[in-house]
């Protein structure tokens, strides 16, 4: 049976994702937790890799169970919950064809960048979000976020060291969210769309976004990078933690 | 020099606000804050106590700086934030009259407690958050939340071991407010407002309203329970970590 997992993790005290020699690791538990559950190893193989530090709100894997196990589809999320430590859980699982591979049946995926404006740091904010002094002009960052939208060579937006094919990606939106957290507190979430991403990719998006709306960059600086690839035009890549993986689209309804 | 404090923490890992012999405490680190930014011990009183794993994100303290020491009132709360661990911080100080005591001064506190619906434990919420499996009826607990409004003897509402003079307290309002969340989970959260609470007492009307909302518990119980002052009329008192001392308010803008 091929099991698709809906996935919610806090990622302060994970490596991230994927399975590494050192360091805990999201799908490195949930293979675990299989084994456990289930007595057999079966790779787990997620939608793509998220960072050290990042959250994942909908992030979806997939592993094959072996015809031999007998469990309801949606009972097995509650079986690798038992296993699970309580940063992280699967909140749905469901058969699917023996097709669908949580990886290359992706479509779309949407991240969000969340940040709330104040001089000093709210500790109940802090975990799951970033602060900035003040909120950036909102006109400069709508168009800074409109010229990221559309099919580019992302080159600029990436990280060294990431080795992939093309850089070229389809950003589908650039949403900007305003949000008032429950301590009250303003802020504002970044939530792109698109069908791909780079290696830190919407973390530079973000940080450029805000740097356009403080006016530490010019807008221009946006086209020119996708333009040239150069990833020294644009600012600092924004910290992990502001990250949180939010969902991934398949083109149907995974969890019904 | 009369300062008063707002301050927020994360109480996950605090035994609360008070002092004590063991156990780390909310006013324990900002005293010891205080002693290593102005070489002094001085008491900080605080607007009242927090239990052991209840959250602030406006509680209110003071203490005084003793004359010889120079610095601006606004600027106290960066020399404190220096020394504080991540999760307490003093979001703004400000010089108040020397008559102003944070305990005795105040005139109503703001508690809000915090649930979400899920079958499954979601992990970007569990820190600041109570799972319900569902949405109890809203009208019942609406019904309930009502009947607590008002000055009452509330010594059903309050765990075994307190002593204090009254149980006699005035609960402002009790407001059901519906959340979404940032993951996009559904929840409510009730905020109480009164002129001062006993102890785990919001904690076990939150428990008594969502009993009457979820059929657990009937409606009656609630008037029941303030007219015997009996205890075990009403559920048990909710998880701490639901939890959080909203504001303090004082009859005029402290913090400007």
């Amino acid at each position: 049976m091929n099991v698709a997992l809906l996935v919610s993790y806090d990622g302060t005290d994970f490596s991230g994702w994927q399975v590494q020699r050192n360091g805990r690791t999201a799908q490195g538990e949930i293979e675990a937790a299989v084994k456990s559950a289930f007595g057999v190893f079966s790779r787990v193989t997620g939608s793509g890799r998220t960072d050290a530090g990042v959250h994942a709100a909908g992030q979806v894997c997939n592993f094959v169970l072996p015809d031999g196990i007998r469990i309801a589809d949606g009972r097995v999320a509650d079986a690798l919950n038992t296993f699970l430590p309580s940063d992280i859980r699967i909140l749905h699982s469901v058969q699917v064809e023996d097709s669908f591979d949580a990886c290359r049946s992706a479509q779309k995926k949407t991240y969000r960048y969340r940040v709330y404006f104040s001089r000093r740091e709210h500790p109940l904010l802090e975990r799951f979000a970033v602060r900035l002094d003040k909120r950036p002009d909102q006109t400069k960052m709508q168009t800074a976020a409109a010229i990221l939208e559309g099919e580019h060579d992302f080159s600029a937006f990436s990280s060294t060291g990431s080795s992939v094919k093309t850089s070229v990606r389809t950003v589908y939106s650039v949403f900007l969210v305003d949000r008032t957290f429950a301590d009250g507190t303003d802020g504002l979430e970044i939530e792109v769309c698109g069908n791909g991403f780079l290696y830190n990719m919407v973390r530079i998006m973000a940080g450029a976004i805000f740097d356009c709306g403080s006016g530490k960059m010019a807008v221009d600086n946006i086209g020119t990078a996708l333009d040239t690839g150069k990833r020294d035009l644009l600012g600092k890549t924004m910290p992990a933690k502001g990250l949180t993986l939010f969902s991934v689209d398949y083109g149907f309804k995974v969890f019904t």
